[in-house]
């Protein structure tokens, strides 16, 4: 069978198929959430499942979009009502290469109160930047359903977002991006363990936690980037169905 | 073989099975609880397993009981002590198609404390007509088994529930209530879910947290109910054993 | 084969070896801790393991002793340090025909301050009557390994028991004993989950919390001893590696 | 198949691999961590596997290094960047026979706070003699990348341990030395329960919990070595697959 010249890499989609079950097997997902490619050779698109669990998503699942958020070949299949989150920042954001949205639990209570999140070991460095958060009301008024469901309001976020690696969503999740399919998954996984952590030092230390510093946190990040495919393989081995 | 007339849609029954299982896979029931659906054809019934583990309910062990928690068709088989929780409020409530009852673990320290219970996320805006709690101690004295083992019991538990979505028992559990039985489920998870949460972000903001307002409970309740099989299918999937 | 006259009820060696494998699987006994029955034929007898992880049981590793913990069937096999423990309550408390010991996680948080572990819900009314602390340093002085390694030891603890279900070791663990092995299980699993949810309680109402009082506490255990089956069955089935 | 005269004892090598396997199936590591065992012939060599994550490894991927952390017989299999943890440590401490190197959770909170991580029962005896926190600024100045990437951060770290069990590394994780390769998995896992523990009893008892003396640790911590297999043979059987 021949592909279309503008076929994505086949590797890809076998990444993209196993971050879903990846990002439900580490508990970064559950029914609801979504992860995100863009295109590697058409860079005003990318790749993301049809509406569903994204622990049960298999190649099949994956459509592409424009960055208008417009299916290029979901025929009668449903769409996430977010994706705007993805075309949004994947315009405002070249440098951006893949998109995980989560109700990751832990990061929950940091939108929810005042307190920021911020790097509390090496593994989240990708933190050091900040990871603002966007209220909702602020660009749709205190009566939404709280989803991201318009360009506009995918648009206001990209801008809460600005440079940062992570965005939370006051009452309703986070936004996690990163230069790469692999690292958007690490970083995901590691803004709820770092959330846990931070919360449970928060509570020991009585308030008095030493964080990473700036410094520190970038330096952390770029030593942990090409390291990211020994945590990606087991991962995968474990989402996949690999015995152990 | 010929169905008796008033026989329940072989569809309600399967979804009733799994719904038993997919309580004890996502960590809402333990060996106790139960989940009920009202009858699809005759509103004066519903559909409750005889007294049993909820985890191992197969098509079998479901009984039809009359709205005075009599079984019409319960031979020799134990039946759950507290049926009166359902038949009492299926009686109050027309709009309720399913109830569940569980001593959830996330939501055992709300009954017991004065904290109520909120929606912290879009995924429980249900919660944003409040969780009363009931005190058995003002139906029944200070010196009951805590059980809701008798019709009186669950009319007074039943006038406490009112018109919301769940009702927290004092010492004991909760009790949830939808339109069907895949959102009864899903709002049990999340009222589980839920509880977790909150109680964390109290911690975290030593008690200052923006929970949903009216208005965006109301809107995200409204948007997530059609979204619920999207979860269904995930969760059965996992607790009917589902290679993953 | 022709049996002793005075081996045990099959039945009975049949419930220990399950005994230890859901202690284990219900993350009560880790590679440690131990549970034990009266022999139901000779009262000055009991059943236990010889000295081994409790998830790992067969029937073969099921020894008989004496009240003084001498093994009448051991031959080279190691026995555990601490089978005094259950040698002194047996004969302290001729109604009590199961002990189990363990290093039940959340319970060890309340061996080492001065909060008294209640019933927070009517699944652990059993502890309405009180959980006493052994402090070792009392009867074996401010050196020891903090092991119940001889008789003495063993019956100061006795003692510290009196007629309660449960006692906590400080720094070490807890007994918990009952009239029958199931509901010895039964009180082991839902004391590690009382302690648990006390603990967020506390927490979460800061400090004020409804425990149940001492009549629903006597009440609830007594409507629960009959249930035990029940979550028996779904207990066994896990363990013993059934599907679901 | 001559194996050379300097061949490290089959025995030791498969335990090696069940060390790995099992300090990720207990939860001390993830994709990251290691785990070194000194060679049983040449005490100036040590075993550790090629840079990968440690619940993937086999007998395959286990190298030789000497004690300036250069791989004996690595071909291109990457290292680990942190080696220097175990060739440091084994030089300053002669009585080390295996290390672990791990960002096991609950400890991270000990680390970034001023509270000492202290033994709150009996199974983490080993903690009395104090875990040391090392802070990296100290040695490596507070623009680091946080890890332990040279012979000098290496000596650092050896000398902030010190005679003791256990160091944390701020920001980092923590490492975990014993007199043998099991009793250094026994005491990884317990110090991860400990932290657990010990936080949640610090929350509970509002501060003031009892924790064993110096002298009640020195001897739990001897009366547990000798049963180290006991907990070992349960972990190999579930971190190895075997059925249960």
């Amino acid at each position: 069978m021949t592909l279309p010249v503008d076929a994505p890499d086949p590797a890809l989609l076998d990444d993209l198929v196993a971050a879903n079950r990846i990002l439900y097997s580490e508990g970064v997902v559950d029914g609801f959430g979504h992860v995100s490619a863009r295109h590697d050779k058409e860079p005003g698109r990318f790749l993301l499942a049809r509406s569903m669990a994204p622990g049960l998503v298999t190649g099949d699942d994956i459509l592409t979009f424009d960055l208008d958020s417009n299916a290029v070949d979901a025929g009668s299949r449903a769409l996430y009502l977010e994706r705007f989150i993805h075309s949004e920042i994947y315009k405002a954001r070249p440098d951006v290469a893949a998109i995980v949205h989560s109700h990751s639990p832990s990061v929950i209570p940091f939108g929810a109160t005042a307190v920021a999140l911020r790097p509390i070991y090496h593994m989240s460095g990708f933190l050091g930047a900040g990871a603002p958060v966007f209220e909702i009301r602020d660009a749709g008024g205190d009566d939404t359903d709280m989803l991201i469901r318009s360009p506009a309001l995918g648009a206001a976020l990209a801008r809460r977002l600005g440079g940062a690696a992570v965005a939370l969503l006051r009452g309703h999740g986070n936004v996690v991006v990163a230069p790469s399919l692999r690292l958007a998954v690490f970083r995901a996984i590691y803004t709820e363990i770092n959330a846990r952590l931070e919360a449970e030092a928060l509570l020991l230390g009585q308030g008095r936690v030493t964080f990473l510093n700036e410094k520190e946190a970038a330096a952390a990040a770029a030593a942990n980037s090409p390291q990211v495919g020994r945590a990606w393989e087991l991962w995968k081995h474990k989402a996949m169905g690999g015995s152990r």
